[in-house]
């Protein structure tokens, strides 16, 4: 008789958003003349800009001749793609990344779930708290944890490293060094970006003890201030010890069209053995490439109108950041965050749970947002609103919370 | 100091098809003059059809606009598809499948390696040998195997079961019963189909010793003979031991476009755990769904005009089977499939391995086809050729072949 994967039934409830997405459900079927707005999920809502769309539908038009059709593509990305996204994301900011070293993938969120796959499962996993879940369950699923602690909220064996008001968001160096390592910055969900220095501090720390850095940089594009680094690869020493993550869903609105990429410089190296070519295989052995067609989207947001369009996107969402704040504030809230992302990491009223905010905004006033406690223990007293609304339901939803 | 994952150091050589690719690029860089035709890969050469060409449009556009864009989409995949899916794939051929069953993903490649992850590591795996890498090399990865051995030509621990002439390609039902069977059929490489009293046997077998059958029907729309079923659910029991995986590669031309899907019956349940929610919380975890405009182009697939139009296209690559086994048959050599499925496999001739008879082609007649013992072990002295290049192309590379 086969066997499952046990793990699995060490996770817990049902993923974060999934939860969100039933208790609005069932709100609005019992007030189905509710309107609720959503300032929840981190899902874009401007359309693709037309420097995108003109990409598409020539991609599209190729794939319709014998001529212009393409078929399996490299597993690893188109070159077009791959130097495209060298020349801007990185030889524009100084850092030394080559092609070889770029992987595109269908999206950050499979990259950053994938990535775990090439590490023993010995390692030991250092994740901030509070933290995008991915990274916590995808090490449940492959085995590198404990069961679930209800008394610290947390599971056994993996190292949470608590980010709150009280340390600006900012994790400490931990004292015993982790294996792996996983860094957001801007974070998600708490909208704290990291300066120079302290990130510095980091791969300083990983070269020193051996470690890897997983970083998640899904959220530069909205990096509004000086001495913030839009890429670890900014740090002197990166090379040799981190991988980063990158989406086109944030920046460029690709969240239903499915795009990302995963740097792996060549000098990450452990007993001889390069993670780029375990990754390399990987990609391979299990993946066939994202589509032409997206991966032709994907270089039209490098090109000089796609890049204009979309700094007016990012400036529309980081505007309704503003409003978020502002409003927060003056309806007497303690709210971060939302200068160099599109997050609003807001301290929940009299104590109140991250859960009950939740229905509290939803049945008060029919806001959603995301309850802090869902991404981890120190998430609790929490609550975070996403800027990727339209003007007009962030105006209403600030207003709607001003009358709490 | 991290560790990687040592499975990863008992692979073999490179991905095969990146082996090939090598040589080519090598033979071509010593002959930049020569005239290199492949029917190696599986790789289709027909452009994509009109009626999915306008879908993908309309999609497209819809994605520029503040009504139609799309985000984030259910991971699972739309609604839309997944009627259309059991429509026309399951209800049509009187398979008791529900939308709720299927899940759509980026490609059947992703899924036949992810789909290894919900098991436990402890499982016993079988394969048909030869076999497509995928099903190996991912459970050489995730540790259910040992290590390679070169004595037998395969990895340890991994249940090999031969398919050759001898048994007329369909492997025999293991004494001891294995936890997890890949099966494909129509198959990949050898081009043979299975009779439905023979794919009965193999449900009966399963649910009778507690196994789960991985069903790759990537080749279901080559079929042309009556008593070859289409899917597995159309034996009797399916449901309670078959996972069943899909393609739109082969019959829709989607190599380039990535589109595919799974079948996880709610029926299939180990101690008390469903395999579908394993499968669900994954997808919900670790992915994101196919972009929203490949859907569309799938749902394209199941419109009248989208039938008719890939009818032709396959019957055009059916066509190139007709030539190749013909012009085979005539120069002396033998072969077999291309019947119900778009590869030929052919003995190589007067004793002379695989990877040589690769060679001799490439090199005299530049013809580029895929060795069978890339395959695996009992694929020694076998050669596959695809019917998925152009009539012209077809033509011309037999009429070389016959001049060897």
């Amino acid at each position: 008789m086969y066997t499952i994967n046990e793990n699995y039934l060490k996770l817990q409830g049902s993923y974060l958003f999934s939860e969100i997405a039933k208790r609005v459900a069932a709100y609005k079927e019992a007030h189905p003349e509710a309107d609720v707005i959503r300032l929840g999920i981190g899902d874009v809502t401007q359309p693709i800009a037309p420097a995108i769309i003109e990409a598409l539908h020539k991609a599209v038009d190729e794939m319709g001749t014998p001529e212009g059709f393409r078929g399996y593509g490299p597993e690893q990305g188109y070159e077009f793609l791959r130097q495209a996204i060298v020349k801007n994301d990185y030889l524009a900011r100084g850092c030394d990344i080559s092609p070889e070293e770029i992987f595109v993938s269908d999206g950050a969120k499979c990259d950053v779930g994938n990535i775990q796959e090439i590490f023993g499962t010995d390692n030991t996993v250092a994740v901030c708290d509070p933290v995008y879940p991915v990274y916590v369950d995808t090490n449940v699923m492959a085995g590198r944890t404990g069961q679930f602690n209800p008394v610290t909220g947390g599971f056994d064996k993996l190292i949470y490293m608590p980010c709150t008001a009280e340390n600006g968001f900012s994790p400490k160096l931990p004292e015993q060094a982790p294996d792996l390592i996983y860094l957001c910055f801007p974070n998600n969900p708490t909208g704290a970006a990291i300066r120079k220095d302290a990130l510095q501090a980091w791969v300083d720390y990983a070269n020193k003890n051996g470690s890897v850095i997983l970083y998640d940089a899904a959220y530069e594009a909205y990096i509004s201030e000086e001495g913030v680094p839009h890429s670890i690869y900014e740090c002197e020493g990166a090379r040799g010890c981190a991988i980063e993550m990158h989406s086109f869903s944030k920046n460029a609105g690709f969240t239903g069209l499915r795009l990302g990429y995963t740097v792996i410089p060549k000098d990450l190296v452990c007993n001889g053995t390069s993670l780029h070519s375990l990754w390399e295989r990987r990609h391979g052995t299990r993946y066939n490439g994202a589509p032409y067609i997206v991966q032709r989207a994907g270089e039209a947001v490098y090109s000089e109108a796609g890049k204009a369009q979309l700094r007016k996107q990012v400036a529309y969402y980081m505007e309704n950041a503003r409003m978020i704040r502002d409003g927060l504030a003056q309806a007497g809230f303690t709210a971060y965050g939302g200068v160099n992302a599109p997050y609003i990491w807001l301290k929940t009223p009299e104590g109140m749970t991250s859960w009950d905010f939740f229905d509290r905004l939803l049945n008060e006033v029919q806001v959603v947002g995301t309850p802090g406690s869902g991404f981890g223990a120190s998430g609790e007293g929490y609550f975070r609103l996403t800027a990727f609304g339209t003007h007009e339901n962030t105006r209403e939803a600030i207003k709607r919370i001003g009358r709490l």
